[in-house]
């Protein structure tokens, strides 16, 4: 595991309280070493879009000094208002070196109602519209390894989209969940890598969180619980790597 | 003044203690007898969307009992993710006797960017297939008055598009920001409410919040604050006021 994508709903919902175990967490994750993709899904426009993004990714002014809140590395974004919604948070990942990833072609039953409109004068799903906005955003801002800060979110049950997705957002990192429980396999997944084999952080939630309800050890949860994690961590690698192999598609090194 | 719109963003962006002065916000409003309408732009899917609704307009379990965390009136939503995405909000409005205002047509300057593409069979704005979605759920849940607890935010900048969105969402209030320091005016208002003289809540930020920049008073911000706020906002009602008795829609009893 690399990376940790916490859902801020069911920190938030608990009001103050649940807000400062989020930022515990994210405190914790960090000491391991791990990146921060903070699930909040949050949109706004001009100040108010600013004012999350600082919040979440850069610093705001704290008793006269600027000071990191909350310090993930990564935010999800809705993209509803168009880009007044989106340049601030493009702002923010500029400049303290941070990532979004902006809801694309999500993993839910009900994404396709309005993200699979055709729409516009060239009739392409309003998803479409929203991967060309990306590529346009992604390509002004290309780090050493090739890829931007400006992610998308494409659901993992959607292999046939991805390819052509891929092909508009070469330089975008995909944020793919519905892997596992969901319905998607790691054959499913092969698409939304690149040629060079990255490109995809392939999101598990509930199959490695909840492996222990799926398994023998749920006879003792409490001891058995981070091993049950662990082991569907490393299986999913594993199926992924394996398909990957196949594929061609290997990352340097590995 | 009757209800008042705090903007989560810029409690949020502080962290937990943020958050602690929001939920001390709400309870003073509370105390005020005002009714709360939390700008917050929350969006996700089923369990999660249901945290958030749950947490901002319902009750969540601690420690063996439910609690009321944020205990705000109503939440403005965003659709991107469809119906999946609202269902859980409606939910909670049911059973807790809350409302929400799902974004429709926003007044920032980008928001034509998606909400204008002519889209599906019918190539009508991607907006009026939100619309027709409010309507459709909103007929569901009709009050003793004939208002439904599911309404819509629509900018106050298109005084003819809300005639036509007014017949489509007939019992759905309008959450209309872009008064004042947007450039809307009472005159552009009108159309935004129903012929009874009631269905829209006109939202003024700046215009009002920071009125004391504007005039005479800036001389002493913090002694005359408070007046200046007090001024902007009976200002404000009176226009609105006047224009609507010249149309003839004046609630009953004003």
């Amino acid at each position: 595991v690399a990376i940790v994508k916490p859902q801020m709903a069911f920190y938030e919902q608990y009001g103050f309280e649940g807000v400062r175990v989020f930022q515990e967490t994210v405190r914790y994750a960090k000491m391991k070493d791990l990146l921060i993709i903070e699930d909040a899904k949050r949109n706004d426009i001009e100040s108010t879009a600013l004012a999350y993004a600082m919040g979440h990714l850069g610093e705001v002014e704290l008793l006269n000094s600027m000071r990191s809140i909350y310090g993930v590395d990564m935010l999800t974004v809705t993209p509803y208002l168009g880009s007044d919604g989106i340049k601030p948070f493009i702002k923010v990942c500029e400049e303290y070196n941070k990532g979004i990833f902006i809801l694309t072609k999500t993993s839910n039953p009900s994404a396709g109602e309005l993200q699979d409109l055709k729409a516009g004068d060239d009739k392409i799903p309003l998803y479409l519209h929203i991967a060309k906005y990306i590529s346009k955003e992604a390509s002004r801002l290309i780090g050493k390894k090739g890829y931007s800060p400006i992610g998308a979110v494409i659901g993992a049950t959607y292999p046939k989209e991805a390819r052509l997705l891929r092909k508009i957002m070469k330089t975008s990192f995909f944020l793919v969940p519905g892997y596992g429980k969901q319905g998607a396999t790691a054959q499913d997944i092969e698409p939304y890598f690149n040629e060079d084999g990255y490109g995809a952080l392939v999101s598990s939630s509930r199959a490695v969180t909840f492996a222990y309800l799926d398994s023998e050890s749920n006879k003792y949860p409490q001891l058995d619980y981070l091993e049950s994690v662990r082991e569907a961590a490393i299986r999913m690698r594993d199926d992924i790597l394996s398909v990957m192999r196949k594929s061609g598609k290997i990352p340097k090194g590995w």
